[in-house]
């Protein structure tokens, strides 16, 4: 049975999501609210053996179908294992991607039938989805260059075309559904950001702003 | 293109596969047939790190349907790596466990939906499907007996009762499918199944018996 809020940031990597998760949570446990900070893929002891596959850059030949499976499967133990406990006792819990993440990049990026990705998502997670979404967009380029100096993972190599097409996805993923989700300009200051991602979240948590 | 002769083997643990499997290949190769054999989970680097998660017996949190997608993510990858272009090439391919391994496990052993397990190996697999399967059948208590000696793995540490279902699986799968999927008595000797597998094997060569 759901009690807790449920908030997701979504994204293309460099659009400062770690960012505003971190203020979100700060601001929220300031407040006295039991917070839950996870991310995706991972969360769980198994999702981050998961996560390590999905992201070493030497699964060169790694379809995107396979990338599908595998984003579910971490998915499906990170919702019973994590989320949906948190959520049973009333917490705020904040992830770092999650479902319109696979929409974007396997079905947008990688070219999968996007009912296809739908599908085995909603098993993935079944009743369990965010209250509200935020989308910080921003131009692939940019985001490249902010991550510039780390070292790129396997997505993260992927071509510019690709990062491309998951950013037109992640837009048309808010299009149709804008009672969820909120794309917030990630060339922002993260203050102003911060701002439009609480004056959101509070009502949520039965606070004024 | 399918050009190739597909033969997977299935049954639980312990009931023979590898003798069979190697009795089979050796046979082929004798007779001059360009042969792959291969297992599942696995069969590519990429599934080899996916089977080791799944028989990590630390993972005794793992539901049954991240066990689903995971089996699924190291098919698709195996099916679209080795298994298809060995077939294409017009080989044989002689695989241990295949699709039908995931609707005895994760359908009737761990409870999920036939449907959803059948639907996403379709997608796994597309059209590249056995031309033909020998069950291996065996009594749970045979087979563990059969492998005591060796450390269990996560899958084979299940209880007795779980393994009673997925046999329970197996011939249901062969009742369904009686042109495809041939069920052996496992505690025949290896030369009497091997016979009764030739039998079958060697018209799909162009061969006589």
């Amino acid at each position: 049975m759901k009690k807790g809020v449920f908030i997701t940031l979504e994204g293309l990597d460099g659009a400062g999501k770690t960012t505003q998760i971190n203020l979100l949570a700060a601001k929220a446990q300031a407040l006295g609210i039991a917070t839950v900070t996870t991310r995706e893929p991972g969360g769980t002891a198994l999702g981050d053996a998961i996560r390590k596959i999905l992201l070493d850059p030497s699964y060169k030949e790694m379809l995107p179908l396979t990338e599908a499976f595998l984003y579910a499967a971490s998915r499906a133990q990170h919702v019973a294992e994590v989320i949906r406990p948190a959520l049973a006792a009333g917490k705020l819990v904040i992830c770092d991607r999650f479902y319109d993440s696979s929409l974007a990049y396997q079905a947008f990026g990688g070219g999968l039938a996007f009912e296809f990705v739908r599908y085995i998502n909603e098993e993935a997670v079944k009743d369990c989805k965010p209250d509200c979404t935020f989308i910080l967009d921003l131009e692939p380029r940019v985001g490249q260059a902010r991550k510039g100096q780390m070292k790129a993972d396997r997505i993260e190599q992927k071509a510019l075309a690709f990062h491309e097409r998951v950013r037109e996805g992640f837009l048309q993923l808010a299009q149709k559904q804008p009672e969820r989700i909120t794309v917030l300009d990630a060339t922002e200051s993260p203050e102003a950001i911060f701002n439009a991602i609480w004056a959101k979240v509070a009502p949520l948590l039965g606070l004024s702003r």
